[in-house]
């Protein structure tokens, strides 16, 4: 397992962890004077900031990505709808490309319109099958392309309006069905504080790990609080919960994932209030202590 | 699959969906007038009210329990904690077996200390061995008197702090390990709430049933809202939210299962505010064109 303690060189900012204090132009500025090595950008922020852009402040910066925020969203009432979420998937895909990054995360999607407080239906076996059909077709642009993508299981609480994939084994049952051959292609996005407590982490992990080519395509910290105030948006700063955050990289690491341990938190009642460079000092300082 | 649209004879109230309106006594006897046959009753009211006089008052109203809420919380900072919890157990076990309950319903605990934000220790594997070794201890007593238990997985979001049992799977792996003979002693209390989202319900309450003796030993139902404001008070009323009750009800009594279907909705926000009488109004009203 790697040593953390002195380096921050495998941590990445997701840059939804200081979108409240900044823009994207200046978070890569925040991140590059503090020696972070990458990020990972959200697409609305990208949009802001334009995407050439960014691309070219990346490179001057000699920043990378640790992935891609985010595609998905696949479910929707019509026919219409879930072509509109293939064409977006497409052009995040495209935007993944220009920047570089290793995957593009999907946040599948669940019932559609129940994230607007009015689920179109409630059936969510279908919204699973549009989830799977929609990756199946996204993936082969994806191929064609060369940009992989991650699924990312979202915390139960958040199966009606976000993602209907809540497990690491129910994203690695469908890589399984949509990439047999283990091409690298499709993988998942494991975050800590969606699936810490599920009793089958550590032998989904050593699942992921267990193909041809790793399905372990980016490993999210940030940590779980109690209480927990809110569904969505009251994450903890890694060290200031209960996620057994080594224990967990032990495993990762078990599989040979060697890449990024990217800061994800949403704390619209803690972090997002604080100056972003206390923000940033902290992810780093805790990096070293805690992950 | 029963017909409940137009009888409510397999109705029973959770009294936590009323407890801030009235004292157990007269939830009691606002149930047996509106001709609800059962209820659970939780320790706390039962003690406010009264063992003995509780069990006279059910008897006066020929109403029976669809279970007694709730053992468990093993998991301890010290042995002494773990000892305390036990003796608890053991005094739930025998006030069910006055009521003469159908199981006492065990929310099992997680980290000892979390639900005050103050977690003595966060290895979960450690709280999940106590609560094995708590169940089996309350097993063997529970065996000796003649009183069933059934574990109830609660929502993963409920993890840290009430329980770290958190999918029907995984209450069932306990089953099988604890109970290998299926004696009908040791089951599960599977609430909508907390299982709706799992991609493996259907398989599962296929398993509960699938033993000499049916693992499914109680069925609670409310509903998730979009959005859920709280994780812990902000349950629905049957029908106002995306739970595919009738969908899982169907699976439920495919198993054999032909028991009460219990309504447990904490609220804080609306049904806790609102008139008894009209909560088990509507829970009637609901059951019969919801459930």
């Amino acid at each position: 397992m790697r040593d953390f303690s002195s380096s921050h060189e495998w941590l990445s900012m997701n840059t939804a962890t200081v979108r409240k204090q900044w823009q994207l132009p200046q978070i890569i500025d925040e991140c590059a004077r503090r020696g972070i090595r990458a990020i990972s950008p959200w697409r609305d922020q990208v949009a802001a900031a334009g995407l050439e852009a960014t691309q070219r402040q990346l490179k001057a910066h000699g920043m990378g990505l640790s992935g891609y925020c985010r595609g998905g969203f696949y479910p929707a009432a019509d026919k219409a709808g879930l072509a509109a979420a293939l064409d977006d998937n497409r052009r995040a895909i495209d935007e993944a490309k220009m920047l570089d990054a290793p995957c593009v995360v999907l946040v599948v999607g669940a019932l559609p319109g129940a994230l607007q407080g009015k689920p179109a239906y409630t059936d969510i076996a279908r919204a699973r099958n549009e989830v799977r059909d929609g990756i199946a077709a996204s993936l082969d642009y994806a191929r064609e392309v060369g940009m992989p993508l991650a699924i990312e299981p979202l915390h139960p609480m958040q199966a009606a309006e976000r993602a209907c994939v809540n497990t690491l084994e129910h994203a690695l049952d469908l890589c399984d069905e949509l990439d047999p051959g283990q091409t690298g292609m499709l993988g998942v996005a494991m975050d800590v504080y969606h699936c810490w407590w599920d009793p089958k982490l550590e032998q989904q992990i050593a699942r992921a790990g267990d193909a041809k080519k790793s399905r372990l395509l980016a490993f999210h910290v940030c940590d779980w609080l109690t209480p927990t105030r809110d569904l969505l948006n009251d994450r903890g700063m890694m060290g200031d919960g209960v996620v057994e955050l080594r224990k967990i990289r032990g495993w990762v690491e078990q599989t040979g994932f060697a890449g990024f341990a990217e800061v994800e938190i949403f704390s619209e009642l803690d972090w997002w209030q604080r100056p972003g460079a206390e923000v940033l000092d902290t992810c780093i300082e805790r990096h070293k202590s805690a992950v």
